[in-house]
């Protein structure tokens, strides 16, 4: 973890919050390497999820709703941590860890340390809406991004004209006010998630469930390219299930500091929609344009930790290469880092890179970097030996490097390497985009 | 307005936020429509301001940060409004609005209403981090996004190894807790905002500040489409530049509502840089690395608001047209509406309409309709005459509508009508994929 912790810093993946002011607790900022890499795993998101289903549609909605929406949702009441405090500075503690009240312990060591009894502590970040901070201005940060998905319901069925089964998807930013925080970007207080509400009749619940875990399986394996043996399914025992769920199965991933989860799909029931019935009177029932049957429609929900997919493809295509993989001798005595990340992902999809820093080859270098980066993100690299540009590239899983040498002036053709395969070949330049778009489909 | 309000909601562009329980001031959600024209207005300025840029990069920074970083940028001492209240019903009212302190007066009809002196209010939204809700644990939501570039500068120039002049980029959230809002989506208390930063060596500035102001017009012209005559460029007096700010230039938008500002640049000057010094210890100055030179850069700051973009190509594209445009004689006696959006930003490229609501007539259609959502948000749409059809897609601003006849059986191919002409071409479905991306580039 400390090695992906480091390289994110260092090759502009992952910095730390606020640096400059030491930081905020579990707080990150993604550089232009993170910030890539995100955008492309939010958008192959939306594509396979959105796009390509013709059975879901995709919203956007704020983070500060209406406060009734959280009561609705069981949040205000639920969504809590049991805290205790130390008597002698005041922290709060979670009181189901422990572990963490024995490290505190250690903190006043010598002096006796006593605890209040546990109290309830809500997690919705809370703030005020206008300039008076009193009660009937406090509102929340959204906790999740699916409420919107259940109050708009009626209203995305009627103005897109769907029937059931259908779905509506949102990517957002969610807070939770947690006290135990850790594991890099494994569990912040602001984060974003991606959800689907996939609304059906009663009695289809359990098949449309097996569906989308399947439909999700495959994204993580297939679009992401995160291996299969470092994915598991949890199917939540009947004791441990949320208060509104039938069924819950999370898939977790093999991280560093074990496993842990990355996504889950739960069938919600009629939970929501129920109680959003109940507290608005709005009407949010489905009649059935045939039968005319009416009734409140159960909800099977994909959700996807994206900061946690992030950090899943970080780990899964970190691979570190001792003996020399470039060709160089300087290299040959170092270990060397491959990010072996999913091109389609990749944060630079290509460099390129003049074998000299002499024209006429920088020239032709810079026609060619220009040409590719109207399609995708691309680097123009001219500092150092080859292999040692070869090496920057491999560390952030550039998938293509494109070699601008001699020849090229000549031939009108340039080497392409492959990052995971190092093989080398030659292409025109006239057909290197359709080569490439062909390679990042 | 009143018009593109009712057809936004109708088509499920945007709706009121939290409508089921009475809405939230100046909250809205965008619909699966609207999220789909957002998302692309994002992801082009995204692909014209970083991507296609050699000298930006992008990062993704927190809502909530280090609560110094707001002493440092001025927000907390000068992001205010002038508040008065009103010693009636205590309700507070923008002292720089009398027009708003007339209108309440009315309200107390009869009664003498009196105001207290005015006072400063801070707009930034407040939170608090952890358990307890005191002094130390106050945090803000970020009033613009403009603040991360500042504060992580000297982390992405060193790991990004750039040289000056270069620029770096966010797109996010902001919170304004404003009194005065309204007007649709141009004045909401959330909103997402496109902030670039470009780092310049003084005495460069002007220059770049003309540079960036000729690229942003390109933007909104040749990239979103919108017409020359709704825009205009107002350089801001000396005696109204924000007090960080040397020259500022906003760009105006002819909306229903009158002209108003949908983006700007400003020549922030070192300001931000030398304030975050100050508070923070930390050296964020550059050195030339061939000059040896060491100095604050200036900064160039384009910045656009993202909702005001989306009203304002949703403004420029509407119209109406009387007297039958489509050919059904149904339709001739109504009004049609007409999206005339830029096809690279349109929510849905294509449409796929079977003839007749019959096989073999069907399959076809829907295998062509399955071909397309691969590549682009594409609908299906069986129901109605083809008039009727044709219709729901012109409002919503489908630039193709590919209608699947009896001849598409036995000639493999298929009518496209293109929205803006209405000209129908017959394109082999073979080559439909091609026909459109060429068309949609």
């Amino acid at each position: 973890m400390e090695k992906i912790v480091s390289l994110a810093k260092r090759r502009g993946f992952i910095y730390s919050g606020s640096e400059i002011y030491g930081g905020l607790a579990n707080s990150y900022d993604y550089g232009p390497l993170g910030a890539e890499l995100f955008n492309n795993i939010r958008n192959l998101w939306w594509k396979m999820f959105v796009q390509r289903r013709g059975d879901v549609v995709g919203i956007r909605g704020p983070i500060i709703m209406n406060p009734k929406v959280w009561e609705a949702s069981g949040h205000i009441k639920n969504f809590t941590d049991s805290l205790v405090e130390c008597k002698v500075c005041h922290a709060r503690l979670r009181a189901d860890k422990p572990n963490d009240i024995k490290e505190h312990k250690k903190s006043h060591s010598g002096k006796k340390v006593e605890w209040t009894d546990p109290k309830n502590f809500n997690l919705l970040f809370k703030t005020f809406i206008g300039p008076t901070e009193d009660k009937t201005a406090v509102a929340y940060l959204r906790g999740e991004t699916a409420q919107t998905m259940f109050t708009d319901f009626k209203l995305v069925l009627d103005t897109m004209r769907r029937k059931l089964p259908f779905g509506i998807a949102q990517i957002g930013r969610s807070f939770r006010n947690e006290i135990t925080t850790g594991n890099f970007i494994f569990r912040m207080k602001e984060f974003t998630i991606a959800e689907l509400e996939y609304f059906v009749e009663p009695g289809t619940d359990d098949r449309a469930f097996e569906e989308w875990l399947k439909y999700q399986q495959d994204f993580f394996t297939s679009d992401l390219g995160i291996k299969k043996e470092n994915i598991k399914i949890v199917d939540l025992p009947k004791s441990d299930l949320a208060h509104y769920s039938k069924r819950t199965a999370d898939t977790y991933y093999n991280f560093p500091f074990g496993w842990d989860e990355m996504a889950g799909i739960a069938n919600r029931t009629d939970y929501d929609l129920k109680n959003h019935i109940e507290l608005s009177g709005a009407n949010l029932k489905y009649k059935d344009p045939e039968t005319g049957k009416e009734f409140i429609p159960y909800v099977i929900e994909p959700t996807f930790g994206m900061d946690r997919l992030m950090l899943a493809t970080l780990v899964d295509s970190y691979e570190e290469v001792s003996g020399g993989r470039t060709t160089t001798t300087e290299s040959a005595k170092e270990k060397e880092v491959v990010l072996h990340l999913a091109p389609r992902i990749a944060p630079i999809k290509a460099a390129v890179l003049p074998l000299v820093k002499k024209e006429p080859l920088k020239k032709l270098a810079e026609e060619i970097y220009r040409d590719i980066k109207e399609e995708w993100m691309a680097q123009y690299d001219e500092v150092g030996s080859i292999g040692r540009r070869y090496r920057r590239q491999d560390e952030i899983g550039t998938p293509f490097c494109i070699t601008v040498d001699f020849d090229s002036l000549e031939k009108n053709d340039v080497t392409v390497r492959d990052r995971d395969t190092m093989k080398q070949d030659r292409v025109k330049i006239a057909e290197l985009i359709d080569y490439l778009e062909e390679k990042l489909a």
